[in-house]
């Protein structure tokens, strides 16, 4: 299942207060993960990426965990994903998603 | 190789300029692409998916372009990769990363 | 019709090429801009203010010239947008935006 | 009044500490603020979707506060700002907004 | 004289239709950069690495230029604010800044 | 010493588990702030200018910190640095600064 957009505690009052938008956020993800060339543990590691080379500590720590438990991503695939975020982002991104990463 | 970060002409005066700093810079590239558990193709569509979401047009079009000479990354793959870029970054992001990619 | 995210060049190779993710991008959109408390235009307003407070000179252009030609925002409504933009985002996003706004 | 910005502890510190460029924020404020073709509602609905779309927790929890108690802005009416940073943003400043939004 | 802002388009089209921005955007730069311990060149090495780590271009070159120009900053000095913008903000930053310095 | 890259705990991690990488992060530090026109305080001060501006509260901290320990920045210099901010980077982002400072 390529569910992790929906743990979040954001997604609950949407799906709560705003069904119509939920239904079309859950297709959207499913247009986005589903298909591809690419398989979803690539676009996962991706996704980690992305989120920690921009310094958000929260949505960074809940795609590591669900790319962990939903897909088996381990620590080490994690780092190597953060080697690039040094390259591309610096030393602050990488430096709080090692530590982010070492808490989980 | 790993060169990428090499073909850019600001690297090409940071050789001339700050040697110290050039010799450093491809160490750290060594150190960043090398002897990981995931490969150096998965690294570079992470760094494809971390320039675009960031909306830089040129580092997204060298990266891009990069990837597609020298690991035979296909035009399918990059897609999948922006698919990614959509949900985590929004539709500018996007949709901009799309023109470049179809322009290449 | 809500379609300006449809005019660029960017999303006319994704209707070629990825039909199904054409297909939840127009309902997201229509989720996004349809059926609100806030008019359209307010949503417009809204998505001008933060396109020209991340600096990115494409996107802003096109959010203010959809928003001009489709809904018929004026100039004098997008200075008091940038004004806001300037409070939140500095100078740099400011001047930047000014002046696309007066070159369109 | 059109005071939001002077809520904060940081702008204690500015009062006390830095008279003048206090003294220049509130003008500043004015000017942003005052006499224009949007009224004062919708240039903070504006601001609020500026700092979601940053990811910026403590900035965006302040603005919407402070749009709810100065100007009675809704509820909903934030939901609707959220589609928008939804579509211009991305998933995680989104969720993280709808998050702070719910539990102010 | 600070009077760097000043040059931009976007600041000629604030002069002209918003004098009562304008003024307290003269005001607010003074404020920022009189009176202070640190000197005004010292201010001005930040703010271009400050505009060189967010990515964009056209604001990197007016104030490396501008900086040049009133302060008689180097560009070996300004090669030193860019070695802290490939320690803060990573490579394509860092070469985008260093190509644009040594293109002026 | 220029070590203030080495105190966060990420480096802790960084360096038991990818010794390779932390030599090169080391070098690189050298690299970046040492031989240079600029001293590296003023390097410093750009430093904490780029964190501030990106709004990212604990990089911001670490990097205000490190520099009055090991540098003896004071405090009036720091709002000096921040002053730029404001007009660089927006409110939010000096005020949140601020307050960071004002309770290190």
């Amino acid at each position: 299942m390529k569910n992790e957009v929906f743990v979040g505690e954001g997604m609950k009052y949407v799906k709560e207060d705003c069904p119509d938008l939920y239904d079309v956020i859950v297709k959207l993800n499913e247009a986005v993960y589903s298909g591809n060339v690419l398989d979803y543990k690539t676009q996962k590691l991706i996704a980690i990426g992305i989120t920690a080379s921009t310094g958000d500590e929260k949505s960074t720590r809940k795609q590591m965990k669900s790319g962990m438990v939903e897909l088996g991503i381990t620590k080490e695939e994690i780092v190597d994903v953060l080697r690039t975020v040094l390259l591309t982002s610096g030393m602050p991104a990488f430096t709080k998603a090692m530590k982010i990463l070492y808490e989980l």
